[in-house]
């Protein structure tokens, strides 16, 4: 949501050329509400604000702009001055950025920036989305072992500018293979022995990403060990950058968003959803649910097939949704479970066996459960019934939600046994097997226990 | 999942006493490693390892162990022992701790805690769970504005092993009322600058949030501002308390797995799958599906008010399950994406008017799609159809996708808006109400259009 509150004030601000008013609004507040402030803007009106204030807090509130104003800006700024912001920007963000910029802008703007930033952005850009290497930035604080503490201290004030982080100080040898780490902690406590070796400080156990790891494991990793930041090193374990704590909190909202909307039947969404037109809507719903419709077409060449027993005994019908609906629900339940229990590494796919023995037991209690009230629905529905109808709907219901439980459960096990993506596949999959089961165990118990099909 | 790699080693060790090698095991790897080989043995046992290395070491090796070891080890050390454990443990971590463990043990241990501590933990353990008093430390660096650079660091390298972060420290009046922050970061930059006065470098423009708050709006807010910590602040805003980073984010794992609990129709677990007793797994769905069965049953007498109906047109029966999946499907993903759009404050229940233009666009257009292939399900199903049956099918489509889709995103609004949890209450709501109403609209199309019910 856009703040208008300070907007008039910057336009007027803006028209009348007051410097030393828009510099102080740059300044006053954090950056953060700085950039929340400033969101009703055109982005030239947002550039001009940004001008007023020094190259470091620009980047700062430039930063914690929406992406698409920040896009916006870069496309309509001067190419000399986007490139400054660029090439000042952190090295995980500035990537970001100009891979969703318009290529001509890319083109004007690469060749203004110094040599080096040019070609940090060219390694970083070559990660694939969603690895440890697109997320890391390059701005890291390293030094050798062999500076005293008085030294390493003097080199982290001075370098401190250019690094994202300097709570943690990287050590490296002269061929930035990872040797250990000193938080700036340490450094803090131990200033009173200016000439202690850093080599004593340096804590040599260090947990690392690889930059191909998936971002799922570099969260797991960092939320585990509390961390602030996690090195990343490459194939040779040389260090190659450093994962901060702000841009894991983003990767653990992105994934638990793209599951919520996976267990929804739908593609995440990549804006907020009035910001989205309603036909990318549509779209983003439309596939599976033509999926799911598929599926259900099925159920009614399905039950086309019971059509004489239907007609026999016209009261099976009433109870198709309930019947349906339940496998749906435990399977539903079940398959939620066992999805979450394979995020948190809590089963693997060998765990099938005991998986299926705990399912079985728990679908037939909750089966068991439903049935007695069923039971009694039954009983309500049908006024005067045979011993054996009335034991049609009951078993039908220990059935299905055995059957769904145990299905619902299995399904993501597979599917990650095939490297296949279980939040995706499991509902839809599951959908469409238990509402056609349920149809066919329901018609199978009838035919079973009814009179009327006897003989 | 235990890791018994090293469990005979530390057997070993601990039957032949070997001092040396059981200290060595504590201090050779990063203290959440350490835990994770410990995982295997007693109580006893770990606390038996956990006794030859100091009593930071201790604490931090401790608290990496699962919540039930840690109650259990706390239950069966020696009073003494635990005491001075809990006395240095990190203020947030204790009570949730002391919360779990025996009221017989608490009683032996609170009495051996020195008084200030003992105050910190009733104060703590007064704030209700869920909130921001509940999840802060009161271990936070706090200096007065009066000092000079030098001071300062040498104040924070004093104080530095008692406070669980050193690098926000914050700036505090006599009253202890908030007045800022300096970061340990530009202490390390004016280090040159030993005489500068603190005050120079506070920044004054904070976000805070009050004891009372919810553990959301404290997750956001530091996820929005990229904070290392966040400082809580008491209605006289009186600095009480900071929360970090790694609180933050297990606060937003613990919220992200309770929604996609809730969408899977099932109360959240609290232990692992395997962990958690079948029983327990039934009891925490038992509740859901006999709420979801009892709607259902409601489908179970609508239809039967229709059985004239269906008895004089027996095909309708066919296609019950396809018209409740396609209401359904198009409901639980309007549902979703009303329920994210409303956790991440894109949207408020003010926006109905808006969310019910574009929920009736999005409807129509896929209820229209499906329409056109169901039409050709019709066909397929029905070999010689009149032209008037054929379209029966498709027009309750159009209908009940267009139902699905506005009562699913509407229902967490108004759960919203009556203070209700939508998370929790819609998708029950929306599969009791949405199944009844396609059979509705499915009839009542059918019951317009066919030619056998006409005069």
């Amino acid at each position: 949501m856009i703040n208008t509150l300070y907007l008039p004030e910057i336009r007027e601000m803006l028209a009348a050329q007051d410097s030393a008013g828009l510099a102080e609004f740059c300044t006053a507040l954090h950056p953060a509400r700085t950039a929340e402030f400033m969101e009703g803007l055109t982005p030239e009106e947002a550039w001009q604000v940004l001008l007023h204030t020094d190259l470091r807090n620009r980047i700062e509130i430039y930063s914690y702009l929406d992406d698409d104003v920040q896009v916006q800006i870069v496309e309509t700024a001067p190419p000399e001055e986007a490139s400054e912001l660029i090439a000042d920007m952190p090295a995980d963000d500035r990537v970001d950025l100009l891979n969703q910029v318009a290529p001509e802008t890319v083109e004007q703007v690469m060749p203004l920036m110094p040599a080096e930033e040019r070609r940090d952005i060219m390694r970083l850009s070559s990660y694939p989305e969603g690895t440890a290497g697109s997320l890391m930035t390059t701005d890291m604080a390293m030094l050798p072992e062999s500076l005293t503490v008085r030294a390493a201290v003097e080199e982290v004030g001075r370098q401190s500018e250019e690094h994202e982080t300097i709570y943690y100080i990287y050590i490296v040898d002269d061929d930035k293979h990872l040797r250990g780490l000193v938080s700036a902690r340490q450094l803090v406590t131990h200033l009173n022995k200016p000439n202690m070796p850093l080599a004593d400080l340096v804590e040599r156990d260090l947990v690392t990403v690889v930059d191909t790891d998936d971002q799922e494991t570099v969260a797991a990793k960092v939320a585990d060990y509390d961390f602030l930041a996690i090195p990343v090193v490459d194939a040779e374990r040389r260090l190659v950058g450093i994962i901060t704590h702000d841009d894991i909190i983003d990767v653990m909202r992105e994934e638990a968003e793209e599951d919520a909307y996976l267990a929804g039947g739908l593609e995440p969404l990549v804006g907020s959803y009035l910001e989205t037109p309603w036909w990318e809507l549509a779209w983003k719903r439309g596939l599976w649910l033509t999926v799911l419709f598929l599926a259900a077409v099925l159920t009614a060449t399905t039950l086309k097939n019971y059509d004489t027993e239907l007609d026999r005994v016209p009261w099976l019908v009433f109870f198709i949704p309930l019947v349906t609906s339940c496998g749906g629900n435990s399977g539903t339940q079940s398959t939620t479970l066992s999805i979450r229990a394979l995020t948190n590494n809590d089963i693997t796919p060998r765990d099938w066996w005991r998986v299926l023995r705990r399912e079985v037991a728990t679908g037939l209690c909750l089966g068991g459960f439903l049935a007695a009230i069923g039971f009694v629905v039954a009983r309500l529905v049908e006024h005067e019934p045979a011993a054996s109808d009335m034991l049609v709907v009951p078993v039908t219901l220990i059935g299905v939600v055995l059957c769904g439980s145990v299905i619902g459960s299995l399904l993501p096990l597979l599917f990650r046994r095939l490297g296949l993506d279980e939040a995706l596949m499991s509902g839809p999959f599951l959908s469409g097997i238990i509402d056609i089961l349920g149809i066919v165990i329901y018609m199978t118990v009838a035919i079973s226990l009814l009179q009327d099909f006897s003989g």
